[in-house]
């Protein structure tokens, strides 16, 4: 079994990518990156099926952002692009809970995304699937509904930065390690959710996971 | 022994604060905050005494900030402010290197700080500081040399939001755990600094450190 299977336990750090699908980063008013942008979720984010997304103290928009998530197998820098099949230990699919407003906030202040990317709860994941599960991870389908409506619906294929783009730029700065996370960016779609409203999604029919929202 | 002591091992995160002195605030022409801000350090960006302090690629201005970091002992969240002595293990004497110019774009385009305060070598630590060495971390010096010469000489009884605020408050969005690490922030009189530079800092005379700067 991977070692990254054991992501929960051993991971130390979730790097995630901001606007890595066009029609998203259309969405929200922001222009096409030239590079990635990066920024980190703790550890203590984590959320397993069976509890709930809290909406953090002060929020008054919370936004899903359904993504897919490439878990590290071993430790690697400088990493080049060929060789990064050889660090991916697997996949997870996952939610990047984002408070959209107190984002906003720190985009206009020029202050850091933290606490609108980073509290507890705010990243929702399936189990681990493992590599053979996902032949294709540029080339699979992400969907999300909320209460039965469908509201997030593209393809990994729609991807500004490839995964091995992603995980060699961000090796260059951050040395991976096994069980660190990268949240490969959000399809258009997103939106706010509310206290009581269920989100499903899913990596096309390979894992599918539901959570409900609580105050 | 402190749980805390292990915090290089088991630590999986590294909250810090920006602008916790107004001298400091003032400096990089920033107002006083109003709340504390925060951002992260991956554990993959510590480093110890005897390895140098890389400029990570591209970046032309690499900022020293000498801070005070409190060393989380025991699972919490929402801990009242009188409370937070209870989940304080110890201390460490740390830098909180910066990317200027990395972090001056990430400002001006409202984008996260994640680049410019995470890279590897960013977090220089000393060892493991025991509680009882530091009788009131809310009064003891901070200070840091370049090449000989003092650059920074501040007090943490300067510190606009005090440890057991900070501790309180991060610990309402963020569940902080053992061996979680929390840099306070740093004084005034942070500037650049070159390859071949060595830095030499410390907490009062309770712990002293070395590191150079490298390509
Ligand atoms: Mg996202
Ligand atoms: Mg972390
Ligand atoms: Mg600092």
């Amino acid at each position: 079994m991977a070692v990254a299977a054991k992501f929960r336990e051993i991971g130390r750090k979730i790097v995630c990518v901001g606007r890595n699908y066009g029609a998203h980063a259309a969405e929200l008013g922001n222009p096409i990156p030239e590079k990635p942008i990066l920024f980190l979720k703790p550890t203590s984010s984590y959320l397993s099926e069976g509890k709930s997304i809290k909406i953090p103290k002060g929020c008054s928009s919370l936004h899903h952002e359904v993504e897919l998530g490439v878990v590290i197998e071993r430790t690697g820098s400088n990493i080049p692009e060929t060789a990064v099949p050889d660090y991916i230990g697997g996949y997870v699919l996952a939610l990047d809970m984002t408070a959209r407003d107190f984002q906003d906030e720190a985009k206009k202040k020029g202050q850091p995304w933290t606490l609108a990317k980073g509290f507890d709860t705010s990243c929702p994941v399936s189990s681990f699937i493992p590599k053979d599960k996902v032949p294709n991870p540029q080339n699979i389908q992400l969907w999300l509904k909320v209460n039965g409506a469908t509201k997030q619906d593209g393809n990994t294929k729609d991807m500004i930065f490839s995964i091995p783009t992603l995980v060699a730029y961000i090796s260059q700065f951050f040395t991976l390690e096994p069980g660190d996370v990268i949240l490969t960016g959000t399809p258009s779609g997103v939106g706010p959710t509310n206290p009581g409203d269920t989100i499903q999604c899913g990596l096309s029919d390979v894992v599918t996971m539901q959570f409900t929202v609580s105050k």
